[in-house]
């Protein structure tokens, strides 16, 4: 996941997309037209991102695959990180990820993924997120453990 | 996952590969233009599949995105499900799902992506796998426990 540039003094309503000509992230880049262009909004306690999958992204008919449901939490959960840290210049990656599938995902609705800092100690980021149904119902939850690593300018 | 439709004695050297017309998976349907078209192949302990990934699907520049190494991984620990239940007409889906992220996973690489059951208990199938890169470094490994469901007829 690429950082947003962005102030961080942007309301709560504001949204984050990353649009520049270098944002080609699978899940974030605006500037990859074969990824998922996820836009997402702050909101008190972290992130979401809104997501209507198309059935190319199925595993079985009609079920968002699993490994896109982990990038559009692994999506989340970055973003939540970079928003709790101010949009300060750092670099943090995934290093532990867990996720729990509960019900199936379905493609072709509007789903809502919601991504939290929960805290950080030293270098690490702990973060936990979810995607629900239109309807509100959790579908697969996640929790992960991120770590900042030195920029190319030291960190 | 779709499972394969194919004869248990296959030769360890046989590939597997969902190539009709419904195989649709985004990991391994050969019949999704937008998926993966991953092929597998049995290996003593499981199966593996290589795939050589390109730009559009990293994180970070040269990096592939870590939730297309989750759906690599998904993938071959279904097929290793698949597989060590002799291709029976049993449906598995992820229950839980640990990825531990260890070093970067470079796109435009050889990737080698190994999964292997290490026991079922009941209804549930628990497995292993990693990336491996070109060079048999160990880049990403995964824990997972599946569970089976009843299919349509009943099972």
């Amino acid at each position: 996941m690429l950082p947003a540039v962005s102030s961080p003094n942007r309301t709560s309503e504001a949204l984050i997309r990353n649009d520049g000509p270098e944002d080609r992230c699978f899940g974030c880049g605006h500037s990859n037209p074969r990824g998922l262009q996820l836009t997402f909004r702050p909101r008190e306690d972290g992130v979401e991102t809104v997501y209507q999958a198309d059935e190319a992204l199925a595993g079985a008919p009609g079920v968002l695959h699993g490994g896109i449901q982990a990038t559009l939490l692994d999506e989340v959960l970055g973003m939540a990180i970079h928003v709790a840290r101010d949009h300060r210049d750092e670099h943090y990656v995934t290093a532990e990820f867990q996720l729990r599938y509960r019900r199936p995902v379905p493609t072709r609705q509007r789903l809502r993924v919601l991504g939290r800092c929960v805290r950080v100690e030293g270098r690490d980021a702990f973060v936990e997120g979810e995607i629900l149904s239109e309807a509100g119902e959790r579908l697969t939850t996640a929790e992960a453990r991120w770590r900042r690593i030195p920029t190319r300018e030291g960190a």
